[in-house]
């Protein structure tokens, strides 16, 4: 039997939006990262994943074989580097909910470590992209901390977002330049 | 049978030498990291190992078990931190060798992460300990590169490290203090 196709099947929303163009944040990231390091505009990684290493196998001479281990709790944000001497710090996060910002998302330790960074003189921030909308802010450490220190929400909305952050407008090469807000926060501190 | 101790058994070298009083220099280093976050004196953190992850099983709901990895080469250094604004970088190594620093010990993109960072104005260095005469150098990476550049040896001797390296004393808290070194070289690069 032929099947017509009598019903044209419509097209999924995803093939045509434009939202989610970049696979995910942290693939935009360590794109955008790679080329900071080939045009030697910064020198930034991502940290590995920390690990506990329970039992290794050596199915060979020079093979270690992890057969036990489990993931740690991460006590550092994920992204560290330096551009022009200056340290900067980051973590970065993909925001499924529609409108707000789930505060449980950033760990306690993370906080804690992005504050050292900043009593360190470093320059500590935060990558945030709003999936749904497509939206990529660039979240200034002490800004999202004073907000944190006076809202008694769980969450922090997108409005906020809106009104006090800047957005990283999306790009081919790189995907996500965050650098120009680094170098902007890194002239208005030695400015005062 | 009761056995009288005719024969004292001698004391074994190891417990009454001051050799090898720190238990590794990562030990040494992971509590001296731990010292300047304390002190509030520098953000700096031992970057977990780089793992490749090929296999997770869930035993139970919350819980992944990861049952098959492999060590990944490292494409950075161990270290780094932040220290009055100023990003600093280092790699660790011990030497069991008598008189000479081995170079195949140091990846080659260990060389060109820590080159990067001098490019962007970090402060790179080595730190090595000679383990068989207990001394631990502070190496400006700067100085090790330039020697790297000119030896036609596979090797850099004792004598080198000594003659052109400062040497980090012995301490208790905390063990290795090689901060004070980083500080003289950010004081000296904004002389300049």
């Amino acid at each position: 039997m032929i099947q017509y196709p009598t019903k044209r099947k419509p097209m999924k929303e995803s093939a045509i939006s434009t939202k989610n163009r970049g696979m995910s944040l942290e693939y935009d990231l360590n794109l955008t990262n790679e080329y900071y390091r080939a045009h030697q505009l910064a020198n930034v990684h991502k940290k590995p994943t920390p690990i506990q290493v329970v039992s290794v196998s050596y199915p060979s001479r020079n093979k270690a074989k992890i057969v036990e281990a489990y993931y740690k709790t991460p006590s550092t944000t994920d992204y560290n580097g330096v551009t022009l001497g200056v340290y900067f710090d980051f973590e970065a996060k993909e925001v499924t909910d529609m409108n707000r910002f789930a505060l449980p998302r950033i760990h306690d330790h993370q906080i804690q470590h992005l504050k050292d960074v900043m009593f360190h003189q470093g320059c500590a921030f935060l990558i945030i992209r709003f999936v749904k909308h497509d939206l990529t802010f660039f979240v200034p450490f002490e800004k999202f901390y004073h907000e944190l220190s006076i809202t008694s929400l769980r969450s922090i909305p997108l409005s906020w977002f809106q009104a006090e952050c800047d957005i990283i407008p999306h790009g081919f090469t790189p995907p996500i330049n965050y650098l120009p807000h680094v170098h902007q926060w890194i002239k208005e501190k030695h400015v005062k």
